[in-house]
């Protein structure tokens, strides 16, 4: 084996062009075997084999510097940056993550997981570079996918003028997560089509000194490319035509199925059992219902359609009342106000960690307009994700913008009739954060009117304790509800607030009254959230507030049960902190 | 005067050329004097003129829908569609914002003030009337500088894959707020140079009908263009090649200083006498003497050098160690990281209405990685000013935000204190709320070690009352002190907090021992800001507190008066609160 010989970059320097495709054979091999085990990123690893082999043979890293975007593509170079192990030996899996790593490796430049951000960082790089008088190379690898992005856009725009080293790889693949959108893609197919000689050239128009390789999977043909602009003067764009999923039929075949996948997916048989209802699976069926019923229902996505439940058949069913917009999460929703502008009822689905990429649009485009769309949150809470893909902090950053009425549903009734309410009316944007726990179902109709802003439900009407439990935590609050009655005798009050955005000040300011203590929980981040809001209303009655919900820190991959435990959020340990009140 | 003749846009269409050229001049003229008197936005104004005469002229407004990027444009719109008078009246000057703004007239879609948004929300109008079966044009006016921010790429990435009607005017200038930055514009020259015609062509790229105007302020002409593609199928975008500052000597020389101006500008004589220091010039004159001692300092301005004191002399002097990345925030963020990881000294000066266009580039690429960046943040405050250029949201925004460390300075040196420390430290990614106000000067050099992190002063130790005034409002919390004193024999307890993204517990947690209230004042909105963090740590102790700042609102220039006793932000209003107790 060719890869029980390569500890760090510089033993790929001795082996033959032979030795080279033989070693690209073994860490598919590895890669695929460990992806299938754990999960992870296939389809972007696959792909990418080659050049890393060939990047890494011309390079010389970490003096030269590598920024991968999103860097969900990086397990190659992980494994030829003395990290193999973590691939090669299952019980080390873990103990490297799916993306760049600094902590891990100084081959690893940046702590990375979202998308279009390198080739700004890598312009960063190379203007310290001569800001130092150094004279390393400095490349950024961004996916055909992760091109549209804005902020992709503006690192060119800026790249091109740096008039010294850097080197944009644009690995081509023809896919985002999903297939591309926008007229962009038309260029770049023109591009693949003419083998990167048709006058009319994206990266062209920048200025970039620009190369097209077809053949992005010939380790041989990319180290000739690489040797050809290493150490060049001039910003330079290497367009490189690669085969996403290279080496797994199935991957090359469901490209979007395989980009990210599962444990154990290449295991499995098809299975016909039914599945059970999540509130993915609600919305899908709600939205497709309502865009039927309704013509002027537009859903949206930003390129993440699959984690929304958004399969191919969906998509289609949708039709022209569908738009994926790439990975364009501030266009989104401009385009969302636009349409609410104009008489239609758009509805955004989005992840948690990616609605952060947005905020002055929402600010300024949807809010301060009044525009009445919806924007889905899923994914939202805490949990043991990367760091990079945590859904703590959506509450913080959307529920301290005026007039967005941010909703937070405990069951699957009350989520559907806040999303009909949301879309039918004409007066608010609206968000809804979606569970990302099991659907909990009452089966009772939700006849609530949630035009009436900020009233809470009072679930139970007790004593002593007044518990309010926000969203996917309410029912940690009747956990604690049941907790006290049993373990300190008291009859607590429960609260289901509803609404993250705005204070039932009536209700709150009636607590005092039969309770000396206010227990707030909520799925997210403290500082800026939901329980200090009711913290600062009541700071000036006889109660004792405790708010419980994250730390403001980023966490990366911790077991939930330690998150649990470390920001008090058990029944057990929110009574010692009652008790010693 | 043609101009008396014109109520709305309808009654251009009767008008011969020569009376609409006339017209052109009218308008000029009224801009010029209501500029000059009020101050605004010049330059881009006058050389719009002939356009929006044109547009009214050949579209149906408000069947057919205009968007303008920012809309500091939009004066000749507002003098076409029945808002004359707030030009040709003084009196009537202050009635009409200098913004698109619906609240006004129909023939205003949006309420819009920040950038790059314009293609994107057209698109939305665009999709919409498609899915209502409508057949009205809808058109974006977009300008060359606009075009460097990110979302504008995204506009045009996704209007370009409409196949319907959309027409994006690029009102081509050669011209941001100051000059251009980026290997784009090259392109721009390239095709204002060839009329249109180089091969490569950004906007072709995308699959636009494209067609370019080089005389971009003649009427006719542009009447010619603009009929020629009214009513279009297909996604079209019309480059016209505009002066910006036209029919003014001195904008159409000094275009950057023109841009906007304070009232009178044109009134004034030079004056040699010496301005006072203001937090801006003390920056301007620290970072000068910072970039020529050190190397690897690199100032970043993101297209707004002027408003933070960076003239072009500024500019000059600090020469490689100044980039201005365009209207592109979140390039300027990322960039500033990959800076700080190749060794130099980045400091980012931005306003505080515009940090927020870059939330997920401050949390990922830069507090993640935890990469020393510095950030200057200006303008910041509660304020009279528009609702979108507002400067009180900056303290939910970025306070939340993980490894951040967010100062609050109240007067000079401390400021540079802070501004020293955080260029030289290698921890954390630091922002400096630099004070709105007039300078404050104690004269007496700051020593305190910044590294000690949320340490706040208590400046002076009393009883009953702890007052915790953050920032530019410690000099309120002086004011305060004194006044609880006189009036209420008070010996309050004043406390400098420096640090808004940390809590001193140690501190806090021994104030209820000789204290029954906790004053916090915030120069920002409360909801996710300082205060609140304040009230949920003190929710456990016995002692009150009352958190004073914004209430969450956009407040659209509204006497600062009017805000201070709506928020209850004076000595009078807040000892009422704490009697009411």
């Amino acid at each position: 084996m060719v890869i029980e010989k390569i500890n760090n970059p510089k033993d790929l320097r001795v082996l033959t062009l032979e030795e080279m495709n033989a070693l690209a054979s073994e860490m598919r091999e590895c890669i695929i075997k460990k992806v299938n085990c754990i999960g992870g990123h296939m389809g972007p690893n696959l792909g990418i084999v080659e050049a890393t082999i060939a990047l890494h043979y011309v390079f010389n890293s970490p003096q030269d510097k590598f920024v991968f975007d999103v860097s969900h593509q990086c397990y190659p170079h992980k494994i030829l940056t003395g990290r193999k192990e973590g691939f090669t030996n299952e019980e080390k899996y873990f103990d490297i993550t799916g993306y760049t790593a600094p902590e891990e490796s100084p081959h690893d430049i940046f702590k990375v997981g979202h998308t279009s951000t390198s080739v700004s960082l890598a312009t960063g790089l190379a203007k310290a570079r001569d800001l130092r008088g150094g004279n390393e190379n400095i490349i950024a690898l961004i996916g055909d996918g992760s091109l549209s992005g804005g902020e992709a856009f503006e690192g060119l725009n800026n790249a091109s003028a740096l008039n010294s080293n850097i080197i944009i790889i644009v690995n081509d693949n023809d896919m985002s997560i999903a297939e591309n959108h926008g007229g962009l893609y038309n260029n770049l197919k023109q591009l693949r089509e003419t083998n990167g000689t048709c006058a009319c050239n994206y990266f062209k128009a920048f200025g970039f000194d620009y190369h097209y390789l077809e053949e992005g999977n010939n380790i041989s043909k990319l180290i000739e490319l690489f040797q050809k602009v290493k150490d060049c003067k001039v910003p330079t764009v290497l367009h490189i035509h690669t085969q996403k999923g290279l080496g797994l039929e199935c991957a090359m075949e469901q490209r979007e199925a395989f980009h990210w996948i599962l444990p154990h997916t290449l295991d499995k048989q098809e299975t016909k059992e039914p599945q059970p209802e999540t509130y993915t699976s609600a919305t899908v069926k709600y939205l497709l219902n309502k865009t039927k019923e309704d013509k002027t229902v537009m859903v949206i996505s930003a390129a993440t359609p699959g984690a929304t439940g958004f399969t191919p058949q969906v998509r289609a069913e949708f039709g022209n009342q569908y738009t994926d917009v790439g990975i364009a999460e501030e266009h989104a929703i401009a385009y969302g106000s636009g349409l609410a502008k104009n008489g239609a009822k758009p509805v955004f689905c989005v992840l948690s960690s990616f609605i952060q990429r947005t905020y002055d649009q929402v600010s300024q485009d949807l809010c301060l307009n009044k525009t009445p769309m919806t924007i889905l949150v899923n994914w939202a809470g805490i949990s043991s994700a990367d760091a990079t893909h945590a859904g703590m902090y959506d509450i913080p950053l959307l529920s301290n913008i005026p007039n967005l009425v941010y909703l937070a549903p405990t069951n699957k009734e009350e989520y559907l009739a806040m999303l009909d309410w949301s879309i039918e009316q004409n007066e608010n944007p609206v968000a809804i954060r979606v569970p990302a726990d099991p659907l909990m179902s009452t089966e009772i109709k939700d006849v609530t009117d949630y035009s009436k802003l900020n009233k809470y439900k009072k679930v139970i009407q007790g004593e002593k304790v007044a518990i309010i439990g926000l969203g996917s935590f309410f029912s940690l609050a009747k956990q604690l509800h049941v907790f006290l009655r049993e373990k300190a005798g008291i009859n607590s009050t429960l609260i289901n607030p509803c609404f993250i955005t705005g204070l039932d000040e009536e209700m709150l300011a009636e607590l005092p009254e039969k309770h000396s203590v206010v227990v707030t929980l909520e799925d997210g981040q403290l500082e800026g959230g939901f329980g200090e809001k009711i913290a600062r209303f009541l700071g000036k009655f006889n109660i004792k507030v405790l708010n419980y919900g994250a730390n403001k820190e980023f966490t990366d991959r911790v077991p939930i049960k330690e998150l649990y435990e470390r920001y008090h959020l058990t029944p057990e340990l929110i009574l010692k902190d009652i008790q010693k009140l």
